[in-house]
């Protein structure tokens, strides 16, 4: 099982209500792929502009064939122009 | 409920065994508190010296308690000089 964090900082003045619109689309199309075990999306307490993922899934394949899925083409490019920074970090439970 | 991501990167040459060893003890301890639904300990894929923990804890008032247990205020500071930076994030699911 790997557990992934992707943290994202919005640009200033992105408008966050849009942000997590589209975010939910993809939140909706995820869980339902065979190898998501988690999908969750989290707002910083202190920093309402830090918006992260924490997902769990079967395998590093099961994450290869999301990041290919037609829903995260579609949609991530226009989270991704929203950000001005984004940490993707793959973990393994130790 | 908060969810927390306590990213470290650990100093040049730190022994990553030493560092888990030490975190074991925290572990086991921290996963007797009351307010304490999940605390992992994660290593990245890609890069060895990034040692990550997600957490789940029933509210603010659980974490703080945390902080000032007796196995945060004994291990945490001989974890924190192994490490050359730490990033830590409270959320909320949104």
């Amino acid at each position: 099982m790997i557990r992934v964090v992707c943290k994202g900082k919005l640009k200033p003045g992105a408008n966050v209500e849009e942000y997590l619109s589209l975010a939910r689309q993809v939140v909706a199309e995820t869980r339902k792929e065979q190898g998501c075990k988690m999908y969750t999306y989290h707002q910083d307490i202190n920093d309402p502009s830090i918006i992260t993922t924490i997902e769990e899934w079967d395998d590093e394949e099961a994450i290869k064939e999301h990041n290919q899925s037609g829903h995260v083409l579609k949609i991530v490019p226009k989270l991704r122009e929203m950000r001005e920074s984004t940490e993707i970090n793959l973990y393994r439970e130790v």
